[in-house]
């Protein structure tokens, strides 16, 4: 599974996701998952499998994705990101904790259950898209169609961790994102910057204005109401936060970056989870190659995205962006938006009482209390079930902080396999008796 | 010799610069000229040829170069830009104007001369180079070694224009440059955006800082210092550069941006050509792939070249960037430059005799009063040729402001074979009279 680029931001690579999506399917009919199907969205195909005989009981859909992040800048990987290597107890390879790893987690765990007791505690669905990493932006209609095939009273994301045996963690929280790409076009070719410079607009210029009036120097977004809809943090909440203010500092020494970067008004634990951000995430135009080119570019581009926190509307920050640039336009520049999708930030209620089932769970597993964290990253579906079946998201897996998500010799602990695998079958069990 | 891609830029093409070296050196010998020689420098070689039987007259070294820029961005070109295409009395290619149609003008003009005459009406040294569109960065060293070998009474740059028959110039000015490469690191790798989002500094966002501080809404240089030694325009001196006040009109219609960019308080041509510029020919960082990805990165790069004129020197003008660079960096943040290099603005005495002679031959020739003509570009060596061997520069090539040099789709009319070789016979020969 881990061999197949299936790389959904790359047309390029639309087979590998439907290789991918095929894997899947044959290897929920191997665990005893019944009615396997391949449903397409219009983008790349969505993988459905159930198991629906426990009459009475709750029914669960278990959430997931096959798709991967490109691999680049592949100079920095020490080994194939797509062939895999196991060392030291890790597997590497692109897309090992997010989330081919996980995937399997509870996929295993019914197998598990049904060659055991011949049957599960709960009834089981099954859905995995291919469409995560790009956003998921096929899925809402996707849901919407199938409403009823897909109708569950609790769906569990298995694109996730609950930290580490020491430290068990339950997600209670995802941030929302907003992304987009800024095209500048400033002539019809580029120029010699002799003939040209003092007399023609440079893309490239004109493109870094925008985007450097888009932050202050410590990272405060300066787009005009980007933090109107910002939830400002209970002490109940800055506490549960607090939790994790040595989260970061692991990162910023596995990383290796040298102080912090963010609002300073804010701990970087708060400013990584309960703060809204704002990245370009890839930005090229003019001469890249080797030595110099005497040009002034007449095209540039760059890739950006924000993150946002309750009570942040995508739609309406996209709103904004797009006001802030036309502000910050010169009128004789051409400046187009294009591939703008976003998804609201995300909360389990606090008094849900499955997650008091899985936080039970955890604690009798691993013997340690368990903390609720909000996750920094985005789980683009977790709004969409809430939205469309009602369903409030749990989350279970066993990526670990340290596991290099989306960038070279990403990995996933092969202990993860039998710790999750068994919180699974003991969370479906205690689901059904709670 | 326009399919030879000579592109000195890339060391992937060292071999296609020698080739066209080899080339050049063929071509001379096929003329008549002697001791032709192909000379290292420790870059790109440098190719040497001369006729030096004209007793008591003066010793005219010819300069151009045989080296090209690269041919970027390559689907902008409507045909291959190293298999030339004749179209409408033109030859499309790169180097078509930029220099390699306007080297071989003094080669067949003396080529013409020495088969009709048997002899040239003054003494004459060849010197093309490989490295002009790289800041001809070992040619100083290599004027230093070959001193004797190359000493001259004048210069001639072919690469160059004098105009249209209907309206002749002669070029007397160019503007100096001075470049370099700006590279930002963050941290040791690229990390996803979800989890260093509000943590992490933005490789790309430091960079963007950086150049958008260097520059305000009008191109105005914000460098402190960076305007301290430009020379202030006299009443004359405008007059001069208002004659081609038609000039850049042209080429926003040839290039097609909208507007005017530069400095409100002098006329587009005075920006062109009579103050400095900088300029931001590429950059690039994160993910530039199709579709998106999340990450914050880690790299991010740029290469600017700045345009100078009278009385700039690029080595302070190398302090002044090094400086606003280091005031505008995060502690942070680690930002090195690299390939620095820089060449001294140019202009040619007012009351230079040779400069006479070639004005009268335009104007024999064409009928028409001639222009004296500052350029926005730089031709490095001139500087070079004053301080090295104590000779001032004169400009004679075909070259006509339309025919796109640097950019895709770069032409030569085949005319200027004609008109230029007979404008080279005829200067040389009043040049022996004066």
């Amino acid at each position: 599974m881990l061999r197949i680029p299936s790389i959904s931001a790359d047309p390029a690579y639309a087979k590998d996701v439907r290789a991918a999506a095929s894997w899947v399917g044959k290897r929920l009919e191997n665990a005893g998952i019944e009615h396997v199907q391949t449903l397409e969205t219009g983008g790349h195909p969505v993988v459905y499998g159930d198991w629906l005989h426990a009459e009475g009981q709750p029914t669960v859909l278990i959430y997931g994705h096959f798709d991967v992040q490109p691999a680049e800048p592949l100079e920095l990987w020490d080994s194939d990101p797509f062939d895999p290597v196991i060392k030291d107890g890790k597997v590497f390879a692109r897309a090992a904790t997010d989330m081919k790893g996980n995937l399997l987690l509870p996929i295993v765990a019914c197998e598990a259950l049904l060659n055991t007791d011949g049957t599960l505690p709960v009834n089981i669905k099954f859905l995995f898209e291919g469409e995560e990493e790009i956003g998921s932006r096929s899925f809402s209609g996707f849901l919407e169609k199938h409403k009823e095939l897909l109708a569950c009273d609790l769906v569990i994301s298995a694109d996730s961790g609950v930290g580490t045996e020491e430290n068990p963690t339950v997600g209670t929280g995802v941030r929302g994102v907003f992304s987009m790409q800024i095209n500048v076009k400033t002539a019809d070719m580029d120029m010699h910057s002799g003939f040209g410079g003092g007399i023609a607009p440079n893309a490239i210029h004109e493109l870094v204005r925008i985007l450097d009036s888009m932050r202050d120097e410590d990272g405060r977004i300066l787009v005009d109401g980007f933090y109107d809809q910002v939830h400002t943090l209970s002490d109940d909440e800055k506490a549960q936060v607090a939790q994790f203010d040595a989260f970061p500092e692991g990162i910023r020494e596995s990383v290796g970056f040298k102080e912090f970067f963010g609002e300073p008004e804010f701990t970087p634990m708060e400013r990584g989870v309960a703060r809204p951000t704002l990245e370009v995430n890839g930005i090229w135009g003019g001469y890249q190659g080797a030595g110099g080119k005497t040009v002034i570019p007449c095209e540039a581009h760059a890739k950006l995205t924000a993150r946002l926190v309750p009570d942040q509307d995508p739609k309406r920050i996209q709103e904004l962006m797009e006001a802030h640039i036309k502000a910050h336009t010169f009128r004789s520049v051409d400046v187009t938006i294009e591939d703008e999708h976003g998804t609201p930030p995300y909360r389990v209620p606090g008094d849900y009482p499955a997650l008091k089932v899985l936080e039970n769970v955890m604690e009798e597993m691993t013997g340690h209390p368990v903390k609720r964290q909000w996750a920094g990253g985005s789980v683009p579906v977790t709004s969409l079930f809430k939205d469309m079946l009602g369903a409030e998201t749990l989350s279970l897996g066993g990526s670990q902080d340290d596991e290099r998500p989306h960038a070279p010799n990403e990995f996933y602990r092969l202990s993860s396999f039998t710790h999750i695998q068994k919180a699974y079958c003991l969370f479906l069990q205690e689901l059904s008796k709670s």
